[in-house]
């Protein structure tokens, strides 16, 4: 069976032929649905094609990254270095499924709406496939990302805030020519992030803790839903033990879990910062359901964890840091089942200098 | 045999045991004479441990970099991307090998002289593997730069210039416990770039013409050494064409070759902007040997063919372009013979991104 869009809310369905960011009867996030293969052949993201609602093939080099494996405090740490991805996030995993859609459905244009590396990624991708595309980014983001979107060919579109971005970019899809990517929507973001776990499977994880930093839970959903279809095609016997991060500043999946709040900042974590994920209620009743955890870090932590993983060789984003910070905040809270660790770093540092001088500044 | 250090030019010899930055006896750059067998087995550098000096594991994921092929002007181009390795140049290659060297015989301490991307590769690969790293930087290098290194944990000595710094490094090396990793004249830096040919030679790429941007020659000879052996050992039947690139600003392999110099600037591409390289008489004679050749490129040249990469989606920095500015210039004086040609892209854009906002407010 041909993959089909379909609304866990309401029953929508309707052919991968045509392109939809979120349920057109009730405007609920959709999912797909198609029969998985384990049959990996060739690199990259493109190897897990049988597991994957289409093929994007080797476009940039997406997927394939290192596992590199450290002991601390006597557990060993398999760090998964997504930041070594072709734009230096995991999001080009997502990103090369859904800009390949967009091309093959004939779009010619793809808009966007973000503050940071969906933007680098999405450009990126519309380059390699000769697609425009337009960003909506606030005033506020970093000039220096601004200025690698517009050398990528992209079109920044500055708007008063993140919020104002979302409006416009609706605005623009009025247009039938126009393909929303909307990361923290499509299906398509999650099946690329499933990827990470069969990557990690082939290359010898195969039980324990997985710490995974949660904005919009497109990272947490493709991880669970990846090493679901692994435990349903009989290669693994069991789930790992997943704990998710986020940050004191902003903690939806943590206040419907728990039912409380915290205070402080995390806003070095900008990258987990979201306050409305579309998905929220499918992550909450995934952790409820296997009994996982979220714990909740700040500046302070996320900072020492960074400057550790610096130490290490690791070239990261201050978001990449909030997932060690949590590891170790499971760890002191007794939450940690698991004896091997998989920590996925979600990108790269050398796009936030800015904020490495400040830190490297005052004396971090 | 275990591998030994050799002197082509006075016939000093000794074992791996000791370390040698240059030749004791008479100041030549040095070489590494072991034998080689063709046994791929792991993944990145460390894969190809049967063709090298030492065996340093897989310290951070260096190699296994993707080979992204694009039609352009009737030519078949693979791009080597050897900017999604760890620290985001082709030097973590020869890095690993060389501080792996240095912690294997007990050094506590690795020092190096470089304005540049060698200076964060050495920081990073000495917090991998725990050494202190002293990196002696023109005060004139990148700020941000400069703040990677610091996070990376290494010390940066600030100098008036880079002359400064090459002389300030020999002072320090006066201590036995300190290692002096001297990327220009190091062979394993050599030995690390020949991982380049081999793994292009398991990803398809077996014959064509290669453009290689030429600084210090160390990325040049390391490409020739490796597809010399991979004839050697009949895994292939030819050598491939070699196109070395210079910039107009410096260019001593053109001079020694062809006896003439060129006016103009090309300081985009400061990666290449070595006045003395310390193997130069190598290089050049090879080049006579196989009848191969030289261009040079300007800032112009170098500043459409970065355009062009990134239009690809390729986020390299301005030296990574002068390679594929090179091609361009050698087709248009019919210096091309291969159909399928190989470019590495040397290093990321995401680095230089203080260059990438001036080019683009610049309108590039």
């Amino acid at each position: 069976m041909n993959p089909q869009w379909i609304c866990k809310r309401c029953g929508f369905s309707d052919e991968l032929s045509r392109y939809y960011w979120r349920c057109p009867r009730c405007g609920a996030p959709l999912d797909l649905s198609y029969e998985v293969k384990w049959s990996p052949r060739g690199t990259g993201v493109s190897r897990y094609s049988s597991m994957l609602p289409i093929d994007p093939g080797y476009l940039l080099g997406e997927g394939n990254t290192p596992l590199i494996s450290r002991d601390i405090n006597g557990h060993r740490i398999y760090f998964k270095l997504e930041y070594l991805n072709p734009s230096g996030s995991f999001k080009d995993r997502g990103t090369s499924l859904s800009l390949y859609l967009a091309k093959k459905l004939g779009y010619k244009i793809v808009v966007e709406d973000t503050s940071g590396n969906t933007g680098i990624s999405v450009a990126t991708y519309a380059s390699a496939l000769g697609l425009r595309a337009k960003i909506y980014m606030p005033r506020t983001a970093p000039r220096g990302k601004k200025a690698v979107v517009e050398m990528l060919g992209a079109e920044v579109i500055e708007t008063g805030s993140r919020h104002e971005a979302s409006i416009r970019v609706l605005e623009a899809i009025n247009q039938p020519s126009v393909f929303y990517v909307a990361h923290t929507w499509s299906p398509l973001y999650t099946s690329g992030a499933e990827t990470i776990a069969y990557e990690v499977y082939e290359q010898g994880f195969r039980k324990g803790t997985v710490v995974i930093p949660i904005g919009s839970g497109g990272l947490f959903l493709g991880i669970v839903r990846g090493f679901t279809n692994l435990v349903e095609l009989g290669l693994l016997d069991d789930m790992p033990q997943i704990i998710g991060v986020q940050g004191y500043s902003v903690h939806p999946v943590y206040r419907e879990l728990y039912g409380r709040s915290h205070k402080g900042s995390s806003n070095l974590a900008d990258g987990i910062m979201v306050p409305n994920p579309p998905r929220l209620t499918e992550i909450v009743s995934l952790i409820k359901k296997y009994k996982w955890g979220i714990v909740l870090v700040g500046n302070n932590e996320i900072t020492n964890a960074l400057k550790n993983l610096y130490r290490m060789g690791f070239i990261v984003e201050p978001t990449s840091a909030a997932a060690l910070a949590g590891f170790y905040k499971a760890l002191r809270q007794g939450l940690v089942t698991g004896e091997n660790i998989l920590i996925p770093l979600t990108g790269s540092g050398l796009k936030t200098i800015g904020t490495i001088i400040q830190l490297s500044l005052n004396n971090c």
